[in-house]
């Protein structure tokens, strides 16, 4: 196995950071990583935003559902799906009228561009984490950076077609530390052949049956099995709820409230 | 600079491949590659169809934008975000009758859902693309297979709550094929530090003014510049259109038509 699969095979989520700040060398490989990445039609639909003002990683540790460890990573990196910067270059060329002029309909982004964006952003954003990886740094994406949209927008001054899509925490990883990676699902439930296999209640029971061990009948949700108790801290969740209402609103501003 | 950094900065799409299938041996590394990334909450909430049937690559060469090249590639990887293995879980062990008896609402895969497993499958799509560049295999997104989402859910097989976030083609380099990585934007366009800066009409004009020279006067769209055309072409294309309905589509159905 050469050195790229070993480091994507043993590659974890770091958590815990070496108080040391990241090199301007290294953070500027993470960078231009993440700008090689793949993009749909090379239009970079994204911007990146490089986040080390401890101020605002303590604003995000609490808008990010309170997670302490935020504030300690000695780098953020927010990912933002952009589709303003080609909203405004076709704006100030003219489109507008090119389109009256040649009967076309001058569309605003809509939830194609948001896809495309969104799809951009991310792509990169895993860029950033190997490339991070292969110097030494360590990462943590924060899924809940899609929350309190409002609110994250006023803090990054996003202007409208531009949302968070992805954040990663950075850091070195403190010396000696060794992370286990975590086991994932069997290939089998997850990799198909030619189309899509639904899962019977036989296959799903055995898919999930690793999830088990981590069930406690004496639980403060008072679920009676381990299903029940990760829908009510994840799924059920207030943070999901935060979550959908969030994408929700970002939806109706791409798609011109059209839905 | 390290052979991982190498890899990023020096990869390109690729469109034309050996005529040789992909061994067995090399997709299995591009695969545990993919399974390995990250994940929001260990959920893995996606889904890897491995496409190698030659009418099925066909059709997909004509629903994808009309693109022959796409039926040439050995093998296609289709990454489906997928919450209906979470919840069918959920369903078999009675989440739904919990959430009755302890008076939290059973909600279907929201918009929430749709963020993290569309993010989720594209993660797992890069690193797949990197696994796949390291064995010697290179490859193209199709951002296309978003389009005719209910003639890629019945080619695909899919339950309603799985829909294509990305898909590959790859194939291995044809012999002394060398790729010259294409020009991206200026980093100062896309890495901001601290908060978004929204760019005035000059430096809009000076970040896309490497695209003028694709601009010409006798073109099929009557366009009076590059922007023009580029939205002719791109943003306000039937395809583009295409995109957005069958992206607004696949939203309803996982906001259960409540936007």
């Amino acid at each position: 196995m050469n050195e790229i699969l070993e480091l994507l095979k043993s590659r974890s989520s770091l958590r815990k950071y070496e108080n040391k700040p990241i090199s301007r060398e290294d953070l500027d490989y993470i960078l231009e990583g993440a700008m090689r990445a793949p993009t749909a039609g090379n239009m970079m639909m994204y911007s990146i935003m490089v986040i080390e003002d401890q101020e605002k990683k303590e604003i995000l540790s609490h808008t990010c559902d309170n997670q302490p460890f935020i504030a300690n990573a000695p780098t953020i990196l927010i990912f933002v799906a952009d589709f303003q910067k080609w909203h405004d270059y076709y704006r100030y060329n003219g489109v507008e009228e090119y389109c009256k002029k040649n009967d076309l309909e001058f569309n605003r982004p809509s939830e194609g561009s948001l896809f495309l964006a969104l799809g951009d952003a991310i792509i990169a954003a895993q860029n950033a984490v190997i490339a991070a990886e292969s110097v030494g740094v360590g990462s943590c994406y924060i899924g809940d950076i899609v929350e309190h949209y409002e609110e994250h927008k006023k803090l990054l001054n996003l202007p409208d077609y531009a949302f968070p899509a992805a954040m990663l925490c950075l850091g070195y990883y403190p010396e000696g530390l060794k992370l286990t990676p975590k086991p994932r699902f069997d290939k089998k439930y997850i990799v198909f052949n030619e189309e899509y296999k639904s899962l019977n209640s036989d296959e799903i029971k055995d898919m999930y049956s690793s999830l088990n061990n981590r069930f406690s009948s004496e639980n403060k949700y008072k679920a009676e099995n381990y299903a029940q108790m990760h829908y009510a801290f994840k799924t059920g969740s207030d943070f999901s709820e935060e979550m959908a209402r969030s994408m929700r609103e970002i939806i109706k501003i791409w798609n011109g409230n059209k839905l």
